[in-house]
């Protein structure tokens, strides 16, 4: 196990009805920032409940709305305008990972004199950022309880996620009736990116034992609600532990203690920044051809346990049969349990021209991962998975 | 799975070498009061270190020592009377679960102006805490990320926990190689006892499926790692993993959404305030008749899934004898692997005349546990571990 600092301060308010909670953002000021997507937090009532707590509490509300999937640069320039210009205290995201990461690339860009790509492009220069709470709508990235966000600057083709403890959000409210309106893709493809969060924790280059069978907690959590969720909408266990399955599967609860190198996350974001897919499901695509491309005998006995313990297959002494078996029940529950596209033709890429500049731009991401992939290795995934 | 507010906020530093972060500590102030055992850290130059690095951060150090296992009310109310006389801004306890516990309410108690045992029967009372700091030399309590501490009188057979907010360390070091010399005795206790809290939590009255996988993968890191901890006391993965159990097992993070109660816990309680054993010692001994005297068609489901997914047994249609197998594996990991004692009897309790007055006072700690239990269900468990 490696040294680590574990230090998880965001307080979560978990449950039916916590938004009630958000009358303790009086504590952190007078005027919020309200960031939000499109139309769906008014349709489900969700926006008119927190202005008449908030307003209820004191607090004066701004509004940043609009904000897009693969959050924008130009979103967050927008916010942090606004704090700026009214001395804005605090922002409050209620939404997905998409508007969470946007709320806080605005809490730091407000506390910040120059470009906020700046911060974008290195973190470091984070020195500050307005406190940050949330509302979740979407069980997926676990931005509500972690450092990160991903900001998209698609003029440039460029996605790139920032991490700071200055962007870990104080509190979040997180009511898993909020995701009961999520839709068959955006469950199935949220579901893929907690996996993928796991995963990416889960096949590290060292060997932490409780951490991996942390991991494989969250996985069999995943595999076994995952179904229900798309069956069951409105299946209370099954948001409820899918919702705190992501936020545990990346707040650092089960890297802590690992030496964590991230791969299939940068291989995806490249097919974002470049095609504007959806996150979760260009994760579920490259998965298995990932998982594939690594199997080897340095790797199968990690591949054989993963088998064993997260899908429940036989022991056997054939360990390449089991790990093999394994990557299938990845795609299959992928494919056939989660009804994600199962190729990027299936998701409108078809041409490679993009491929080796992306690789290369991903392999710059890869760094340090299970097993070290040079730009050419990418590039042989990327083409497996069309 | 229930609603719950989740905040783990202390901060740790865990891994070789982190004691350097006590420096850390003039961020609460210029005194601190140092809570300790007897000579063990002296011996291990823990002490030593760790005054150089307090000193050479410009604190000032008071002492409180001796502090024994099963801490008693008279060390607290010392240690309160010193913080008081010399206006101390901190306590820093360096040992196991007893001296964390003892130092966590020596801080409540310095800022409480009546007597320190009204604090333990009525945490309630509990409006303010100095800032409280530890390193852990003991794997076993989870004091040191939690929110309890246990604290006895002797002079009236008490001895009860105290939950408080206030109580939560602010930062933790956990480092492993100072558990290498814990004894085997001891080491075979503190693994008791993490598993206890896990046990007590895993066997809830309503579902929370990830909270179960968590308690699953604490479990069997225990089982996994407590043998080897025995064999070889210096093997770092093994006091790692142990030491990571020990505050995760108790720390919110697997009993968040969980309906909880505990009742092992009490009833041990009442074996250490009567006759001053060994508190994992006295777990390992009831636990396993707990089982046997709770198991029916109501819980064998749930001691079914301990039993394949803890144990890994086989599954099989008779689901009574998975279920006693399990019970029969817990007990042979108490008894043989850690070599724990078999019996009351074992660790020195001959007699019963105790037991009706110790099942009445446990009975009251039971409110709300897995199955509930009556005083003469406690003395018939009592009697069967004789």
């Amino acid at each position: 196990m490696n040294n680590f600092i574990h230090c998880i301060p965001t307080r979560i308010c978990f449950g039916k009805g916590q938004i009630s909670h958000l009358s303790e953002l009086a504590q952190s000021g007078s005027k919020v920032l309200l960031v939000y997507g499109g139309g769906s937090i008014k349709k489900m009532g969700i926006y008119d409940k927190a202005l008449e707590i908030l307003q209820g509490a004191g607090l004066t509300v701004y509004e940043l709305s609009g904000v897009q999937p693969n959050p924008r640069i130009e979103s967050v320039r927008e916010g942090a305008k606004l704090c700026k210009e009214n001395a804005i205290d605090m922002v409050l995201a209620i939404g997905g990972g998409s508007t969470i990461d946007c709320a806080k690339a605005v809490a730091a860009a407000a506390c910040y004199d120059g470009d906020a790509w700046d911060l974008v492009l290195n973190p470091g220069k984070i020195e500050a950022a307005l406190p940050i709470y949330s509302v979740l709508t979407l069980s997926a990235t676990g931005s509500e309880m972690d450092r990160f966000a991903v900001i998209s600057d698609m003029s440039k083709n460029e996605k790139w996620g920032m991490g700071s403890e200055h962007l870990i959000p104080k509190m979040s409210v997180l009511d898993p009736t909020y995701t009961y309106s999520v839709s068959r893709r955006q469950t199935a493809a949220g579901t893929a990116d907690i996996m993928s969060h796991t995963l990416e924790n889960y096949f590290s280059p060292n060997d932490g034992f409780i951490q991996a069978r942390f991991c494989e907690a969250i996985l069999k959590t995943l595999i076994h609600y995952g179904p229900i969720a798309l069956a069951e909408p409105d299946n209370y266990e099954a948001r409820a532990n899918l919702m705190w399955a992501s936020s545990n599967a990346i707040n650092g609860f089960v890297s802590d203690g690992y030496r964590v190198g991230w791969c299939v996350h940068p291989m995806e974001h490249e097919l974002s920044a470049f095609y504007d897919i959806t996150h979760g499901e260009g994760l579920a695509i490259l998965t298995p051809h990932w998982m594939k491309h690594v199997l080897s005998d340095a790797t199968v006995d990690k591949f054989y346990e993963y088998g064993i313990n997260v899908w429940g297959l036989t022991p056997s002494e054939d360990r390449f049969a089991v790990a093999e078996e394994a990557i299938s029940c990845t795609r299959d529950y992928f494919v056939n349990k989660l009804g994600i596209p199962a190729t990027l033709a299936d998701v409108g890429i078809t041409d490679e021209e993009n491929f080796q500049v992306m690789a290369e731009k991903a392999a710059r991401g890869c760094r340090g991962c299970y097993v070290p992939l040079t730009p050419q290795d990418i590039v042989e995934i990327y083409r497996a998975a069309k």
